[in-house]
């Protein structure tokens, strides 16, 4: 598992053994590690009867770039910690400097599983949606998606402009990152409350698949802007065309595919057919998402939906729960290994103005996410609050964007870290509020369906 | 997921929004192929009556380096199907040489899956064992791994100089790829043919867990040998004490670790616990094998040795099935991708003098094995014949010898040719066979147990 390319970079007096031998150790020992520090925390988060998502993005905390960093993803900031390459180095005989060349490797590699693992976790999410009751809350998620997503762009933009005097790009580019929701954290937090088959669910599950599809038409504009090339209408017609088409096939698909596979599954006669035929379909989706130009986590959960007619959906369930167990935890653990804390320390005056503006954007972020909850119509009673706040947690949409700002050199680090600031406090704040909100119980409920 | 690495060497003006979708599709399409091609090619194996693994091995070969060379294991020749690589350029909008790029690292990540495959495949085969069964066949397990080892070597060795005046260091590295067995091929086939409880499936499984470790010491000796260097006896020592406080500390484990671990599992309360808890014992394990300078995948057929006393094992075999079902498939089609099959064209004369020398190869191969089987003693009836091809296919071990030989250019390509064809005929004729035999019947059975 040694990347070819790194090897001409060591000495010949390594072996090829000791390289595999250290590089190996790097990668099971990254799963040791994020698996021991998830399942801990988890079981903490459980007991104060908070979801364990949240003990996952803690965990990442804990083990990453404002921890202990022995897992750092490849955007974050900081060094490895050196007793871990050290370690490493001493059991594989390895010296640790060339330790720290695989590294970057194994890092990779854990990106890659992360990412197998959020695939699953979409898939699942898909499989368990009502694809009837998602269609029949299509206009409200299509209401809630565009609010939450213009709502905290314009005020963010704004006041950035008119309170902090940030000039127009970074600030346009500041107020993009606010309109994401992580579709991920948005669907494991409502899974593990048990709340993804109600409508306030399918609703947000809605909006937050529409968020994300506006999120790449935003991303591309914002890359052209900050590119400083001319504003092109034409790319950004054909993605929103590539989307309603992609939309448009899935649901027709969810409707008329599914007996096809089971036909194709009843043939099968080799052992593990279940698995294998589920994820041909999903990665065959995701797939077809990225190639029209959208997020592959979409076709993902595109082919959960496909599929969620299917005779052998209950079988599919239980194949590919261990596979989010598992993987998608490493993903959450990622996300919290990719933050850097440090921000949050006011003792550092460095940190000062990032704290204020970071206060602005918060507010905003939390505000215009709850708001979009309340700008939609509906007949029936709906938990608007749980809706605004299930579309809150900008997660890894939110990392991405940060760091597509800071490798283009358009953000000071202020706002830099003003922006960190908001994508933490969403991300932990919103799991923490769902569950208040929800265990606040039916009284809650009840007064905010009349409002509804 | 793109490599930070490779970063530099791409120009500007590809934006990285586009390098990540060609890196994504990349993944993505590789999955598909894979699932795909294994999947149909194990469902005409199973309408032939033959074990699925071989249908997994072709497809490997139908799309790698021999065949479509979608799938290119980094230590095979050949260029990647440009037809594939301008597809995705296309597709993502990057130049196809660009995409050759990142072509690499997508198949290191595919490698890195591949081997969490093995190691939950030989995770299952040790939690399906009988640990006392296992115990008992120890003395005929370590007479079939010895002779195994030590017939097909002295043969190989002694022939390839004698008749083929092949010069000392590379004969002696021939006839060390001949020791090998693979141990995932082994337990796979096995396990499809539900011999794995049998007392023939357990010497095997034993025999190959030894031969496992007898190989790590004969590659410690062929390479300090292929480097030139004195032959040290200290290492190799101290590797072999590694290697047997490994095996008692497993064996004692086994009696001892699973009311421990089901103590913890009974007070975990967070979902999916026990796929999780069960890999916490599962990477350790592969971490403590390679820290003591042993195969990991040795440390995960310990940790389902350890495992399969607890009470959970049976939920363990669920959540760890479908992971081997989707992962070690990738193992197998990346062992087949890796062979190059033109070696075998005989209208080639530059392949003349290795098919003369691989048929030799083959026989020895072969021949070793099989006798390895009659090589103990044994009071039980005993498929003698079973135990032999049990213990034949070379598969990736075999692989990974060749890629040292050839990387040391210790190895002329005639030999290199031969040593590929062993591999191959080892590996395809043992399913095979074995399945021949085990269809063959109880009267060759039966017959076989009156010689035993």
């Amino acid at each position: 598992m040694v990347d070819p390319a790194l090897a001409p970079a060591l000495p010949p007096e390594v072996g090829a053994h000791a390289l595999e031998m250290a590089s190996t150790l790097l990668q099971v020992g990254a799963f040791v590690v994020i698996f021991l520090a998830a399942r801990l925390l988890a079981e903490v988060l459980v007991r104060l009867q908070l979801p364990t998502i949240l003990g996952e993005l803690l965990a990442g905390v804990l083990i990453g770039s404002s921890g202990l960093r022995l897992i750092l993803p490849p955007e974050a900031h900081g060094v490895v910690n050196q007793a871990w390459l050290q370690l490493i180095g001493r059991l594989a005989d390895v010296p640790s400097d060339q330790v720290a060349l695989l590294y970057a490797n194994s890092q990779s590699i854990l990106q890659a599983v992360a990412t197998i693992g959020l695939f699953a976790l979409l898939f699942l999410t898909g499989l368990e949606s009502e694809l009837d009751e998602l269609v029949a809350v299509g206009g409200q998620a299509a209401s809630v998606a565009l609010a939450g997503v213009l709502l905290p762009f314009a005020a963010g933009t704004a006041g950035l402009i008119a309170l902090f005097q940030v000039e127009l790009i970074p600030a346009v580019f500041a107020g993009a990152s606010m309109t994401a929701t992580s579709i991920g954290i948005t669907a494991s937090v409502f899974s593990e409350l048990s709340m993804l088959r109600t409508r306030e669910g399918q609703i947000v599950l809605g909006a937050a698949v529409l968020d994300d599809i506006l999120g790449i038409v935003i991303l591309a504009v914002v890359v052209s802007l900050a590119s400083g090339a001319e504003l092109s209408v034409g790319p950004i017609v054909r993605l929103l065309l590539a989307a309603a088409l992609f939309v448009i096939a899935a649901l027709a698909l969810s409707r008329t595919a599914a007996p096809l596979f089971d036909a194709v599954l009843d043939r099968l006669k080799a052992s593990g057919g279940v698995v294998v035929a589920a994820f041909v379909v999903l990665m065959s989706c995701c797939f077809a998402a990225t190639a029209v130009g959208l997020e592959a986590a979409l076709g993902a959960f595109a082919a959960g939906l496909i599929l969620s007619n299917s005779r052998h959906s209950e079988a599919i369930h239980t194949a590919v729960q261990p596979l989010v167990s598992l993987f998608a935890t490493i993903f959450f653990v990622l996300i919290g290994a990719g933050m850097d804390l440090s921000v949050l320390n006011p003792a550092d005056p460095a940190n000062r103005s990032g704290l204020v503006v970071a206060a602005f954007l918060l507010v905003v972020a939390i505000a215009g996410k709850v708001a979009s909850g309340w700008l939609f119509l509906s007949g029936e009673p709906t938990n608007r609050l749980v809706v605004g706040l299930g579309m809150m947690p900008r997660g890894e949409v939110g990392l991405i964007f940060l760091g597509l700002g800071t490798a283009a050199h358009l953000l000071t680090p202020a706002l830099e870290a003003a922006i960190l600031l908001m994508v933490i406090g969403t991300t932990f704040l919103a799991p923490v509020l769902l569950k208040l909100v929800l265990s606040g119980g039916e009284a809650l409920r009840d007064s905010q369906a009349g409002a509804g």
